[in-house]
């Protein structure tokens, strides 16, 4: 039986990727977004206007009743955005409000599915940011989401989280240098939402080869080529 | 002049402690709750069922007609809550919401208001806590949201965060061990939120006294004599 992945953003820049890169390697697909996804096998679209409960909800009913009792191997949390703004800014309160919501709300609803639809030796994936992990004066609302979701990642990590056994969680925080042979080798791709994908699938397949469970893992792009680090 | 501090959150257990301090010392106490405090000079009263946008506004607004172009001296973020639960647990995405309701949404409004009202060389203070420097698996989004805080105290400690010039910005995370004499010395009192008004007090007299800029404080407590660390 094919291998199944649930991307949650998969219609964004970096889950159109996932989607389309583990499709060609004959995974079958759910995307979770507020678009349908034409390369994903199975859709779940959100309503954008419902509460965090609402959707938390609706997800979950909706993964219950497509899986027939199986179990996922990987979910991917890849949505996510981005607002500036210091305390004095323009739109800070709710520029800091959107960035709870994409990062967190996200982060909340995949941690609920993988605790009960996850497989034994599962991925989970959160969307974390390397800029976090440091005071990020200019992006306060950001770094204050990110900071979250990579306690969380931690948390999900540490023993009696409510995860299935065995199961590892990263938060993924790509860093892309704006150098010309970046720039050459994805000149249209959004910077910031560059990650190798052939590691993921290889923490897929093979749980011996993962990080240590809970970390933040920096991918560091330079001239085409990716580096993690490890937090 | 007397001074002015303002206490979101002044109708709570520590927030009355704290009106009711500083009264003491003669400073002009406004108090920002859900409900009036009968202790402070100013009450500013929050409606629970708006959204943060209107919170904010609401607030800045109240702040802005009562000051006079007066600047404030301190400003004390002590909202909050507990709830617990892991990623399984009945309650999850409900209690991990209200936990970034009851401590982010409050400290994204001080954080503007601190921009605006706050003077040169104030204090600004959030509610932290020392647990969400560790994983919290048994309280996932109790960690998450604390850990923001702490975040964002970093952030807006740092350069260029829209704060004014000199502000102390702190997140105090007391720590109470239950030990027989704590149990003598605050027989009524939440254990979780005994904290040590004399170094509170002293920062704002004293810049000089001040723990570094954007420390998170862990006020530790046993048999009523408190220790500081600092993370």
């Amino acid at each position: 039986m094919s291998k199944h992945i649930l991307v949650y953003g998969g219609k964004g820049a970096l889950g159109d990727r996932l989607v389309q890169y583990f499709k060609g390697k004959n995974f079958k697909v759910t995307s979770i977004d507020l678009k349908e996804s034409e390369h994903a096998d199975v859709n779940i679209i959100v309503n954008d206007s419902d509460t965090l409960e609402q959707q938390a909800k609706f997800v979950n009913e909706s993964i219950r009743n497509k899986l027939n009792d199986e179990r996922i191997d990987a979910i991917l949390n890849v949505a996510g955005g981005w607002a500036g703004g210091n305390a004095r800014a323009e739109g800070f309160i709710k520029n800091s409000e959107l960035m709870w919501k994409q990062s967190m709300w996200s982060s909340l609803i995949v941690a609920s599915l993988a605790s009960k639809y996850l497989k034994e030796d599962g991925l989970l994936t959160l969307p974390g940011a390397a800029a976090a992990l440091e005071p990020t004066a200019g992006m306060i609302g950001y770094g204050a989401a990110k900071s979250a979701v990579h306690q969380m990642t931690k948390s999900l990590a540490a023993q009696n989280s409510g995860l299935p056994n065995s199961v590892s969680v990263f938060a993924i925080a790509p860093i892309t240098l704006d150098t010309p042979m970046n720039r050459k080798w994805m000149p249209k791709a959004d910077m910031s939402t560059w990650t190798p994908l052939e590691y993921i699938a290889e923490w897929i397949d093979e749980p011996t080869s993962r990080p240590k469970n809970g970390s933040i893992i920096k991918l560091t792009t330079t001239n085409g080529k990716t580096d993690l680090g490890f937090h």
